[in-house]
């Protein structure tokens, strides 16, 4: 009888294959933990990376990228580990809803009440965001098979990571051409600023460096040629109506309007929660695999 | 006080033109209602046709095309009066899930019950499917701004337009990059064929049209050759869980399964209804979108 | 051969009864239009009304109401021509995922340029607020078998209704259990107002009435009790990101939060336009579906 | 500086707060693992419970109840741990499209290779069925605050717990209001049944079981009392197009239809995964909540 499970496993794995390619199982899609030593960071950092489906057969093909970037306290591992982002990808790209691309989360993070640094942006003692630009960046465009122009990279991210994905696509719009934060920290308020409670302290640190990146006074501040530059990225800001970040979502939407800068904005169901973060995936991706269809 | 609501309204029109272009109102997206004259069918025929904003402005740039079949006794008007089309793409280019693109309906039908001719292939006295690959597809791109190849032409279809775009992506495989049957009759069965209730009449002869040009049969008895032709076709069939023509949509799908040919499917809520193929436009023309980014 | 499309449909309509209930041809769910003299008005106003399935059979059977507001220039109609009201109810009751209930659509406009009255607020020669609470209601919930109670009863509305849904529940909390604004004109700001263009004119008495309804500064100023008794009624605010109402609805949705009044936001994709209102009708009626059962 | 960070802590904390209740973190929805000691098994077995928020505080609310069966291989907490369960719910009754239930998931499994029993049905050694209905359900229902009736109790379950789900809903229309299989494992073909490779062995009786209870031949063979009974369940059958055990849910929803009783069918994008039973949640709790809320 046993053989009853295994004609049923078969008939599974031959209408999988027969729905695919012949060689879908020679080569899956997958993830892989690296890393890479950073002098300006003076440490190795890590990062995972979503190799797509045959990479190691169409050895001529070059891929789009994503650089996908993570919360606070959270680390490279929490895009696969809860957001599921392996199982994601083959859904969307069996049914062509995703193109196949390489997707990268770097670590800015860890543990910062157990003293692990956060943070995408530069403050004293980690400049994570020269390493990511003049470090990462390069390393991982020049060790992985990406097509290496705006047309084809992309940067997403929740939370802190939200708010590293608007300011990096902000400063370097001829990098990416489209950018979806995720229930972005914007901004933070200034007030009480003057009075750090452990200057030196990483949260106090961390917190100086978005109050200085703030994302909605860059566009309220852009010049005319600033904007016309952040016109050339497709923008798409996705936040929960029960968001504690929503009123900030909020603000960098209206200001992208008023500056006459194309912006999506969507307000779903739901909060601060991974839940949303997942669903955001089936968005996003589909999104970036849009807007590299237009550079093709 | 009226300058208030004037105010509301400018502010509008503001917003909506910061939010695109500067001369979005210049050249807005529109259907066209024309005709050309058939030699083959010995009449004009008519057909209505989506063209894009800015169309007359970017007087160099062309467009991808979707062919889009209408059922049976509507006509080539049903996909813009009912299924709101102008107003869907307005919707769906506008937030970029679907790409600038010409969208044609050919009339193939009418009122059959008062005589009308319908159907999309050849019968005694009208050799549709002859009109629409020799007089009609030529005719229409060269008349307007089309990429005239294969990797920018889809064909799409409701009912006996279902029916009909499956049937004409399956004998011109070398032509559409893509297809979307809707609730589609993909056959009839064979029983009582021998008897026609009144030879030469219009109905009999488009239900003999029908049989003559079985959707599943043809998957079926596909040699090899042709499995591989209709592999480089994306096929995406969509039907309604309550609707009468469920069943064949299921007997396609597992046979294209069987044969190896890669096609999504769906069955969602609903039944013969305009509110499912309205629906079905939220997801065909994404569809259609990034199969045409993919040929750029 | 004939006898082959009447055997499809014959299968097509045992199909659709057999999913239903054998009766189900017996007595169709419809739109039924019809009038009533208002003394207040001192005119006949016209309805649409969405009668359920097996009205006329299940005699003994009260239902849920919903009272659906259309916007300015538009009439009772709209919902049903365009809103495609019937056909939504119809998938919708078919699949559960919306209760058989009772759908009224009130008449408060026509063209406003060409003479007619609009609004949902009493105005000088126009008191359609006192019409709809002391003659309208009535007179509906006595005509028809509604359930009459505030477990039953929801308000929806687009536009210049969605504003009007939002001020009547508001005013009478005691009668709704939920409110359901699209695209709602939540205020119009009051700057300008001391100068009417021309005094007495339906258009200014129209803005007058809106800006005396402010639905936000309602919420803002609301003091405890009236909080609590907003708290009552479930409210779900629906608006698009490229609508020029957009503002004004973020900033009724931020008052009702900053008060401690639960309420549902979502932002999605599309302006001031009938897809979205259809669409709308999708998320409106299994949400009011919802609320009504939580009262059996 | 840190205080800034706690400000928006904070600001999200009294945000949440006064969105939902002012005791809402006195008693968070949570999941709670326990067992209980099974004479038929003669075994203790584990189970895990999703207990609504306030549970502990409206000590006098009893709740509906919904019994969620995992796949072969898998245990209790699979729906927890990879379906997010607990997040789900609480985003779903956090905007009121699930009610307040209780949802319980039972073991049926562990890893059968390393000689664990798996299955929802009676097998020599391993009574599953009748330790459900005679001693599990009672004693859920007696020790949570459960309304213990059929308008109020539901069943789901995925692949092989798809089966279980359907065929326990068959066998006890008078005790589920509603069903809903995902990927259901709903029959095993007979072939090859007559020479078990390992008589005894706990897959071939697990495989054996399914033989014996298909859920398709359960309603071909139907009386029309049973029929009747059947159709006093609302059934909601979901499978993804891409899972190798479509072909049986088609077949089940096609005996279904044919036996004239009303069942929903969806199939969505996607094979046999946990993203795609994740997803089923946000379909089917809604459901659930629905039939719910026609009982009360």
């Amino acid at each position: 009888m046993r053989k009853l499970i295994l004609l049923v496993c078969l008939a599974a794995i031959s209408a999988s294959a027969g729905a695919q390619s012949a060689e879908w199982w020679k080569n899956r899609s997958r993830i892989e933990t690296d890393s890479l030593y950073s002098s300006i960071l003076g440490d190795i950092r890590e990062y995972n990376i979503y190799i797509p489906q045959n990479y190691d057969i169409n050895t001529d093909k070059r891929y789009p990228i994503v650089y996908l970037l993570h919360g606070m306290n959270d680390n490279h591992r929490g895009w696969y580990e809860r957001g599921h982002l392996l199982d994601v990808m083959d859904l969307l790209t069996g049914s062509g809803e995703a193109c196949e691309m390489i997707i990268v989360t770097p670590n800015a993070g860890g543990n910062i009440y157990a003293g692990d640094w956060n943070g995408y942006f530069n403050m004293p003692g980690w400049a994570y965001e020269d390493f990511f630009f003049k470090e990462f960046v390069p390393y991982i465009e020049s060790r992985y098979r990406v097509i290496s122009d705006k047309g084809h990279r992309a940067i997403a991210g929740l939370s802190m990571g939200g708010g590293g994905c608007t300011s990096y696509a902000q400063k370097h719009p001829e990098m990416f051409c489209a950018a979806y934060p995720m229930s972005a920290l914007m901004m933070i308020p200034e007030r009480n600023a003057a009075a750090p409670a452990r200057p030196g302290d990483k949260m106090d640190l961390l917190t100086r460096s978005v109050i200085e990146n703030n994302c909605i006074t860059f566009v309220t501040n852009a010049d005319e040629q600033t904007k016309e530059a952040l016109r050339s990225v497709k923008w798409f800001v996705d936040c929960g109506d029960d968001d504690f970040l929503l009123d900030c979502n909020i603000g960098f939407f209206q200001a992208m309007r008023a500056a006459g800068i194309p912006c999506e904005f969507r307000i779903r169901n739901g909060g601060h929660l991974w839940e949303y973060w997942n669903d955001a995936l089936y968005i996003s991706l589909p999104f970036f695999t849009r807007c590299f269809g237009e550079s093709r």
